[in-house]
């Protein structure tokens, strides 16, 4: 086992993306927001008959890198980053900075100075609501308050693009329901908040995080799960993952660890982290009675709730679903229960032969999340791990619970979304969509997948692609990445890039068949540029330029082959972009349209085009 | 550009899968046939607390390796692989051996000595139908004839799973109308192939190919393309690039070589292929006219699709849907025609200002066709190149005019497939379906993944392999992979692999979708070995064991690590499975099940377990 060490500057990546810059849209009804975005500028179009030369406007997209990839910020990661949202926490005057940290553990490590060579350097004293206060986005909705964080999502979501959609023809979508405006106002997002249909995960105590919201009616996001295990992985590499993720698009992170010092690694990770951080306290409250599933107690963990709360992690995945009656019903499956947390908590249940905690403080939960405005992310501790335990009865059951308990937390005004399933065959994943969105009253969807077969360990990022990107479609608001380690090991940093972009393309392919407004412009930016052979403007255009450039160089690596009209796939005589480009340009030379080419149905023309043809090629 | 060289024998790759061994089943009607499968053998499963053990019986897989991963078959890439079809061919009577090649551009060839260090060893003369006969498939079935081959899909594609079938519970499938039975039988094929819903592909001349069947009551197949580009490659690289794609899962192969040396190049392959080879012509053509479209004539073509048709090639694109008036649609598109025949006849049809010569010679093409049992895939040279340019006018006029040229094929009894996109969101992709089930009478569809989204360039293997699993749920046959280098580059090994492992997976996820009989038998034999922590097994059944083991060694080197009850991903005190196994041991070690220890309501039993947990945890 490696020994542990704090994060080296050099170890994080800052660089901006090529032809990109960090572009800062500033908000209207609170003026203090200014909502980060990326513009890509392109080339021109050059008409190869004439020369003439066409601009092509740059295009925005959506940016989760945070202050990484803007070189005017000064990145310190002993230091943290920017704390974007403190000023508006603080004006709200319903939260009171305390003077020491509520948990017990908590206290107990920042004595230990055993810890003190890995502890972050910087820890700030935690925010809490004032008494009877509750500081959540729900409870402002429902007050019909637009906070900054709903202004700052309503700008984000648009991705600058109403100009765009003006003129971008695209497909209408097929939205199963959904009720997406063409333009996001802050008003509808405080709407679908106050109704429970979004969630923005924003805990006072993390202020770093650049504010996004989940729904249905909003794009679809990716979640991005770092953490170290007992076998392997430092902080530093942690904390450079969760910027990694960020970077190629990783609207959020789980912090997932399970080694030593889960403290020590969360504060790291939280405080570098510009995307909202969710955990699963079970995973820690088990590691405080040395992963003894039956020593568990509800003090234990409602002090580990706290512990986390204050640290600022912004939800919490818990099991409250899983049920002491259900356990048997996972008894003749062929993978038995596959979640964590969820065989955690059968364990505990069938050792205490009790109901689980978790459900039976479920209300004490819903106080202690609403103080600091922590999101549940009510799990599925019974979810299916192969194909053959798809949409079982365990399954459906919990999922009933989880609306259940969707309507109590509702009742205390804390943010809520659920997660869903696993391993599931094609034709079986909209029945998990429209039961979700039954039972649990249109909150948020948050799947893991689904994966379509189990044959393919090694390529699970891609099985679970195919299920992400369905599901997406269906509703889903959330995709949980799957990297191509899954079942195998634990993802290295090119694990983490190849998942996150995958699931960033299944998001992407599900905004495109719900018809998301604008979803189609960067589609056809990139097709435009690689219809007019502007390599660069692809590559940059691209969800990672880096990987589509060095394929490209790979076989034609001269700077020549970036202007060339074919690639090293056709060569130059078989391009079938170049030879249509040539149909184009011969019916503009002759200013006429292929149409009237043809209508006129003149046979000297077919001549000149023979003519012309003979020196455009070789 | 790298000087061409003939294969070494040391690069073609012939090592088994590890613990498979190859196992041949004999034909019934045919007793000469004998089917080609793979059996990978299991360890035991063994009950911790007992020590019991339980054998698992070894799971049959689908095996398209061909005798390179039978270590009892010599291979000598000089030779060729076997001719397991030859005496069947001979046998029908209605073929004769020609005295030499028919075609004069094949002649040239095989007369330039320059050529002579690039020829493949042993050339065999070419058979073709005696005058007046027709030998194909689709001819025989009509006349109630089952063929050997007939009967070899038929055994193959039961993967001898009849006696696992049985006992398997499988999810019933979703299938849009397919008719797929419990088992195939040599009649069901026959039937199929005489309406035209399923094609073997099987040139008389490539007697090397192991019989397979496309058609929508039929597994779902996958193709990979491989060939050489004027920019790079060798004959050589090719030849194992194929071996390489065929171990890996391809069902069949196309050669689409558009550099120097095409024929050569072609003979190398299909002499050593186990699997269809399909082509398309025009490229070679093509080269003929040193790449002018406007040169290309009937004559020059006709006399290529000989040429192909005496070397064995199985099946032909044509793009002979790409008519004149078609052309002037695609002219407001982000990215015209994107197919490079169906660019190349574009431009044909626009220079001349005339119909497309293989519209108008088509019936010449299908005298052609059957005196080889050559098959048609009719080209889309108007797919979309792009999400905007999905299901316009010009792809679905063209896909009409496929379904007319169907209907022309199948009164010569030509067999014939249909190909399909492209670039479509996933929304759209049902659409393409349905059109080209009503407009080509169920003849087999064959796709091009579709992509999903234009924006990943670099992962197109996967934005593909969403909308190929996809389609071939809702019915297609074949899906034509795409690698990750797709738009920026040839694919190299590594990418041929890759591709048709991304594929395979999505052929099967719709394998699953449909409810293919049997198709879940493999899922539940990895899920249940990777419950029981079988780590040997679980990368033994999976699609691509090396990958799946080096993965897991990645972070877990040790021997000891492959009978560990964990991963490095979550460690040991936190493996899902490991506590879920766990629940169940102490209810099989009590004889109890969990429903009985829940019901029974017995406090004590929860004591019990839990001093059983103190020696279960390190």
């Amino acid at each position: 086992m490696r020994k542990d060490s704090i994060p080296n500057k050099e170890v994080i990546t800052t660089k901006p993306f090529p032809n990109s810059k960090k572009i800062y849209v500033q908000g209207e009804i609170h003026k203090d927001i200014n909502v980060a975005m990326r513009e890509i500028t392109l080339s021109d179009t050059v008409d190869s008959f004439s020369g003439k030369k066409t601009p092509n406007q740059p295009v925005t997209v959506y940016d989760t890198s945070g202050p990484y990839t803007d070189p005017h910020k000064e990145i310190d990661v002993h230091q943290g980053i920017e704390r974007i949202r403190e000023q508006w926490i603080i004006d709200r005057q319903d939260t009171e900075e305390l003077t020491e940290f509520s948990s017990n553990y908590c206290n107990q490590r920042l004595n230990d100075q055993s810890l003190d060579h890995l502890r972050f350097n910087h820890i700030r004293k935690p925010r809490k609501a004032k008494p009877g206060k509750n500081v959540s986005q729900m409870y402002y909705a429902k007050q019909g308050i637009i906070t900054p964080e709903m202004e700052y999502v309503a700008i984000r979501e648009n991705q600058k693009i109403q100009e765009a959609k003006r003129i971008a023809k695209q497909h209408p979508g097929q939205d199963f329901g959904a009720s997406i405006p063409d333009v996001i106002t802050p008003e509808f997002v405080r709407e679908e908040i106050a109704r429970g249909r979004a969630v923005i995960p924003s805990n006072i105590n993390h202020p770093e995080s650049e504010p996004m919201i989940l729904g249905r009616n909003f794009l679809v996001k990716i979640n991005a799960n770092i953490g170290n295990s007992a076998t392997t992985s430092s902080i530093e590499e942690e904390v450079e993952k969760a910027v990694w993720a960020c970077r190629w698009g990783a609207d959020n992170i789980m912090d997932l660890s399970t080694g030593k010092n889960i403290h020590e690694t969360r504060e790291w990770i939280i405080r570098n982290s510009p995307v909202p951080v969710g955990t699963v306290p079970i995973y820690q409250a088990l590691e405080k009675v040395n992963g003894k599933a039956e020593d568990l107690t509800w003090e234990i963990y409602k002090d580990t709730l706290i512990e986390q709360a204050e640290q600022g992690v912004d939800y919490f995945t818990i099991h409250a679903g899983v049920r002491l009656a259900y356990v048997p019903m996972t008894a003749k499956r062929v993978t038995g229960i596959v979640s964590r947390g969820g065989s955690i908590m059968a364990k505990w249940c069938l050792a205490h032969h009790k109901e689980s905690f978790l459900y039976t403080h479920f209300e004490e939960i819903c106080e202690i999340m609403k103080t600091y405005d922590v999101a549940f992310s009510l799990g599925d501790g019974l979810r299916p791990g192969s194909i053959a335990d798809a949409n079982d009865e365990a399954q459906f059951a919990e999922l009933e619970t989880l609306g259940e308990l969707t309507k109590i937390a509702w009742k205390h005004d804390v943010q809520t979304f659920i997660e869903g399933p696993g391993h599931v065959p094609m034709h079986m994943i909209k029945a998990n969509m429209d039961k979700q969105l039954a039972a649990c009253g249109e909150a948020p969807f948050y799947t893991l997948g689904p994966l379509t077969t189990d044959i393919a360990p090694g390529y699970d990022h891609i099985t679970s692609g195919i299920g992400a990107a369905m599901i997406g479609w269906y509703g889903t608001s959330m995709l949980c990445y799957v990297t191509p380690k899954e079942h195998l090991g634990l993802p290295n940093k090119e694990d983490v890039r190849t998942g996150v972009i995958t699931y960033k393309l299944a998001a992407h392919a599900a905004d495109l068949a719900k018809g998301h407004p604008g979803a189609q412009h960067r589609d056809d930016a990139l097709s435009k540029a690689r219809f007019e052979f502007r390599w660069e403007d692809q590559f940059n255009l691209s969800l990672d330029p880096e990987l589509a450039r060095s394929y490209h160089d790979e076989t034609l690596p001269a700077e020549g082959a970036k202007i060339a009209h074919f690639c090293s796939m056709c060569g130059p005589k078989f391009c079938s972009m170049k030879i249509s480009q040539e149909v184009r340009d011969y019916a503009a030379k002759k200013e006429l349209d292929e149409q009237q080419v043809l209508e006129a149905g003149m046979k000297e023309k077919a001549q000149e085009f023979k003519d012309k043809g003979s020196e455009v090629y070789l």
